[in-house]
């Protein structure tokens, strides 16, 4: 055969596929069930967006705020791949400028800034077998992704491949080329920096085992493990083991697999090793699918099997053992629950990149947290201390110096159920580990960045009337890690210098001081103002003063917050933009003076004062601007835009500089995000801008407007949270409506607001029904 | 403390440990227990003998024919060592030659020429942890070994250890100095070539786990599993899993850990990996006492952990906790289990050395094969065909090409009962794999060398009146061997050649063939003989005419036998020393043409008939012996000596020879054994020939005579088998008793026996009562 039929074969095989779980026939369907003449919402997420340009998306199909996600892993094995795991600092299983795929990896994280998870590494090979990755990698071609599922061809081997999920498990679908074919699963290679792992058979077409993952951000002790149960559609004629053997010397003479990979086709027992996997061989027909059922737990091998059952038995039961019709039910399935949860926004208007950036960046965050539990309920508790069981759903991937500031808010917004069993989960976390969360990554506290992010969540979480959670223990877990001392705190290690002086002083070069500093005063404003609303106005007053210590590091000199040591002098030399490309700077916490001083998100005002009133505070914050210290990557500064609208006057500043930030940083593209995702943080920057506002206080039920993108917009909300049940947003443009992009009037509820006023509260915005905009070309 | 005081310090937790254990005590009250005249049996014992010189035992403790033994393990980690496992072949886990112990391994082979098992290495330091075999080593010194019980101090900590065992569990106590003091169990390293380890907390003081074993002689799919529990007597301050980590290249930078054992001190779920152990470390005081648990399974954990409950708890029960006296009493039922084993035969007279070399082989030879099952009757079934359920013990460790030429038929003669199950063992490995086992070793058929010598051991046990088995089982099995094509034959592989020409011609260089074959005539002479006892004479005759085959090998030119090619011819060219140092020689398997072309046991008539009869027989028989082409260290030519005696005339030839060979190769030092002790078989030999009788044809229920060492031995034989009950061997010297080496009268039951006549059936000397022997200086 040659080339060119061999890629007819293998286009035939991919259509065949896609005939055989009745895709084609499935979205015809729909497409005449739902409107004919409106493209789905899950058609206007392109999954692809953010997997160039660091954005450390990935393209798995993934259930919303689901366990298992299953992608294409490319960063490994091959030097014909620009960005390889080992050789940089790389923290996401697949690159759209990579070409060498090792296999489809279980449970991945999306979005994030250091490696972790990214293992169980699935993959189909034909031909003569080998397990080494270094040798068995493909490119892929004609890749697709959509919401819930992956679909790709491994190009040297003809096979298509395609894969879709459930909350806690996958099946994925491999189409053979004639001949010898196999099915391996790695647990050697992953992105997680931990390695080792363990399996066995359950019987000829089933394994259970477990991997070691984490050392997230090269945290050492931030341990855990994923378990796993994977099914083979059809008993293989040969079934194995591999195993990488450790180098020998003189013995090398008698074993041939030193140093190289040595199956183990007859054994049955367990298989331990760093570099180990199984392989299923089989004689396959022309076109022949494959299917392998994968379960996930961390837990336990039993529960990962269970889960399997749980989720998939009844598809396979109902298809009458039919994997082709089970893979489309449980595709379909996979589809409509995106459906449902990207329903929740529905945009009109704007153009088709637009509404596709816009359902992307609500897709990607609405990927983490995601849930933990198994379908027992079981789960691991806090730092290793045993298996919980929960009623609710328990949450982990808390990247919550990130996702405090935007993805919670907004969360609280459109998804107050799933937010309020998120601040559960975290109280949850405080009872069995003795804190609350400060990036919390399957059962463990990995330290991560900075600050006292669980508070405000909380916090902002009650004050947006999200409130199905117990106070009182909120309450007690916030002021514990306000309140003990330093060396006993895990969440403010600082905190010695910080109820002393007031501050946190640069005791050593690059310690981060401000930045924990800066953390800590909003925290402190967010406790006082739950402590009010609690009636603890003492606690409120007190909190509420310490939260003003931001002033400590006023420095009239630069009108910027400087470092200050601990005898209260100012860090000599200082150069504020020292820190904008990532590189150490004292004081700082990736990223600049500029990009955090103005980051007093509680006390606007006040550091305007400071600052020497409006004009000062103005100018300062437009020449971060204009000079290039903004970054738009990175949370400490990306509400910068919107400050200017606590002056009136200067509200067109946010309304011009949002719509120039949306259009220079975020496209319908691989490279579409402006860097990490961090856990959907950007995404939901995004989100909110595009509407028309964004909460730039965390812990403030409140909302900075700025001009939407879309003519309309409409917000279902979830009426046992929100009465109204419904926010539309519409706009009228004055002229061209893409010129138009400055706020001239606003009505809420159909009362025009006062004018200039470019702010509204959380209750107008849910209770108004309608917010309308009156939009003009002019400022 | 200086060095002289810490030496003293030392010796003192020595001797604290000793007083402790009650081992003084314990002693003392024995000696007057069973007689202050005589020393106890197992005093008799030196388990170091045959740790030098390739002998391959180790000096550790274990049962008679006990799963576990635990044995210093100081073959790896340090360039101190003379040798090192990993730079040569290497097959014991102790020699007397090294220095750097890097712990107690748990299960351990005895005298065997491949590396295995030799794992689970536990392990005492003091000072700053470091999991690092290669650092943390230690000479050891005050060595003590006794059955039942090895003793040491780990001179580089001071620390005291010692050892004791049940069937399938150990009991090591550690004494410390003050200070930090760490128990390890290190499942990375191991004498096994295979790796691969998972364990993991049951609690704070008790794991679970398994490491991978086999590839034992570099058969790379002899492989199996071995699971453990261990609990340590003190709950640690600090306990933990460490692993080594991969090396890392780029992120070496942010990872300490690269390429260098890690802790995971907080971390309680699977540990798994290719290097991995865990620690428990302890504020000690000094001389204080910790104790280590540990028991093994071939099944599983949970089998592992219940062996150790069922073996140990009563123990503890009874010493109500109290570690030191669990010790002493489980330390007494291994000595008392030993003293009953070793007092089945009771010698007396001879020199003390000459005492020990014979209580040391007989030791030796109660070592393998071991039982495999589990407590509960659970054992892994042949070739990982799944768990079994025994009522007899089932044995593992036939090392079958060594042992069906003495230690079976000594079995039978001492210890007929265990014989038993080793045969019904065997025939359930037929109905388990298919085939009956040629080395098998923990469920796994090695193949390693050649023949087929279950079928005879089988045969030989039921020639000597051990019948019960199922004889038509083990008929069917025997003949499938003997009659299977070559290409579905497991057993012998060259049945093609064999049944279609008499003999197995060379096909390649070096495929062993005349050594195959030989084993295949002598199997075939005991099919015939098994065969006539069951009543099936044409079988009888058909296998008997096939055990004469050999004669095809038998070339005038040289008087030997003599590779054979496909087309009948004569192998050339001929070097019939070729393969007296284990070079690689066509047609011979470790050895030459010398150690092989005496070898036919079954017809030494015939075969003296080819050589043109008894003169030019003895005379070369004869020459071997002085021109130094013997080799008193493997199985081919150990019957050589008894040879002579087919000969009534030349029988002193046999008297003189084994008297000097057990003075040339045996003795009371680590040096003492020829070389590998083969599971026991030269052990065997030198039982026998010190008795002064030898079986030189299996199968053949008959024995040669030669002059006995002692001047009385009685064996205490098993009623049910033999009901004289008793077989005393007494000789009458006519002068100075060392130079009486010659057997001038032999009176079996009182009866003086035909002059000349030096051959005695297995039915006169189990039933005489009494065989005595005058010995003369002079042939």
């Amino acid at each position: 055969m040659n080339h060119r039929q061999s890629q007819t074969m293998t286009l035939l095989r991919y259509c065949l596929l896609a005939l055989s779980l009745g895709l084609v026939a499935h979205d015809a369907a729909r497409a005449q069930e739902i409107n004919i003449s409106t493209r789905k919402l899950t058609d206007k997420v392109n999954p692809f967006i953010g997997t160039a340009n660091y954005g450390t998306t990935n393209p798995g199909a993934v259930l919303p705020h689901g366990l298992m996600s299953v992608s294409p892993f490319n960063v490994s094995g091959s030097t014909e791949n620009r960005f390889d795991k080992d050789a940089r600092w790389w923290s996401t299983p697949y690159s759209a400028d990579n070409e060498y795929c090792i296999g489809f990896s279980h449970v991945n994280l999306s979005g994030v800034g250091c490696p972790e998870l990214g293992g169980l590494l699935l993959m189909a090979t034909t031909g003569k077998f080998t397990p080494d990755y270094r040798l068995y990698g493909s490119p892929l071609t004609q890749e697709y992704a959509r919401p819930g599922e992956y679909r790709t061809v491994l190009e040297r081997y003809g096979i298509a491949a395609a894969s879709t999920v459930t909350l806690r498990t996958s099946l994925t679908a491999f189409t053979f080329p004639a001949g010898e074919g196999h099915i391996l699963l790695n647990l050697g290679q992953a992105l997680s920096n931990e390695s080792g792992a363990t399996l066995h058979f359950v019987n000829d077409s089933t394994m259970v085992g477990s991997r070691l993952m984490g050392s997230f951000c090269y945290n050492p002790q931030a341990i855990f493990r994923q378990y796993f149960a994977m099914r083979v559609s059809r008993r293989p004629h040969t079934a194995g083991y591999w195993k990488k053997q450790p180098p020998m010397t003189v013995e090398a003479q008698w074993d041939a697999t030193a140093d190289s990979y040595k199956l183990y086709d007859r054994y049955r027992q367990e298989m331990s090793g760093d570099d180990v996997g199984v392989r299923f061989s089989y004689r396959c027909e022309e076109g022949e699918i494959l299917y392998v059922q994968m379960g996930v737990s961390f837990v336990s091998e039993a529960n990962a099997l269970q889960n399997l059952e749980a989720e998939q038995a009844d598809l396979l039961k109902e298809s009458r053992g039919d994997y082709a019709q089970a893979y489309t039910a449980m595709l379909s399935q996979a589809v409509d629950t995106w459906e449902k949860a990207l329903g929740v926004v529905q945009v009109e208007g704007g153009t088709q990149n637009e509404q596709t950036i816009f359902y992307t960046a609500l897709y990607h965050m609405l990927i983490h947290p995601n849930i933990l539990q198994d379908s027992n309920g079981e789960y691991p508790m806090m730092g290793g201390s045993g298996i919980g069981r929960t009623e609710h759903d328990r949450y982990t991937v808390f990247s919550l110096w990130d996702t405090y500031r935007n993805v919670h808010p907004l969360l609280c917004l459109l998804f107050p159920d799933k937010q309020e069993q998120m601040v559960r989960s975290m109280l949850d976390m405080y009872h069995e580990g003795g804190w609350l969360p400060r990036w919390e990554l399957y059962g463990q506290e990995t330290l991560t960045m900075e600050g006292d992010p669980a508070l405000i969540a909380i916090n902002d979480t009650w004050q947006r009337g999200v409130r199905g959670f117990d106070t009182d223990v909120a309450y007690e877990a916030m002021k514990k890690s306000a309140t003990t001392a330093g060396a006993d705190n895990l969440i403010r290690p600082d905190n010695d210098d910080y109820l002393s002086l007031g501050f946190v002083p640069l005791h050593e070069a690059y310690d981060n001081s401000v930045s924990h500093a800066l953390e800590y005063y909003l925290a402190d404003w967010n406790l006082s103002e739950f402590a009010r609303a609690l009636g603890r106005h003492e606690d409120a007053a007190l909190f509420r003063k310490r939260s003003f210590g931001y002033r400590h590091y006023y420095n009239k000199e630069y009108g910027m917050l400087r470092p200050l040591l601990p005898d209260g002098s100012f860090l000599m030399p200082f150069d504020p933009k020292l820190g904008e490309n990532f590189e150490p700077n004292p004081g700082f916490h990736e990223g600049s003076a500029y990009n955090y001083s103005f980051f007093v998100p509680h006390d606007v005002a006040g550091l305007s004062r400071l600052m020497g009133g409006r004009k000062a505070f103005v100018d300062r914050l437009q020449r971060i601007f204009d000079d290039g210290h903004y970054d738009p990557t990175n949370e400490p500064d990306i509400a910068y835009p919107y400050l200017f609208s606590y002056f009136p006057d200067e509200a067109w500043r946010t309304q011009k500089l949002t719509r120039e930030l949306i259009d220079r940083h975020f496209c319908n593209a691989v490279d579409g995000l402006p860097g990490n995702d961090d856990a959907g943080t950007m995404s939901a920057w995004l989100v909110y801008s595009m509407l028309g506002f964004y909460p730039d206080c965390p812990g403030s039920p409140s909302y900075t407007l700025t001009s939407p993108v879309f003519p309309k917009v409409t917000i279902r909300l979830d009426r046992r949270y929100y009465p109204q049940g419904q926010l539309v947003i519409t706009t009228t443009s004055q002229s061209d409506a893409a010129k138009c992009i400055y706020i001239k009037d606003v009505h809420v509820g159909g009362r025009k607001i006062t004018q200039g006023r470019r702010r509204i509260s959380h209750d107008e915005l849910v209770g108004c029904g309608e917010l309308h905009f009156d939009l003009g070309v002019r400022p």
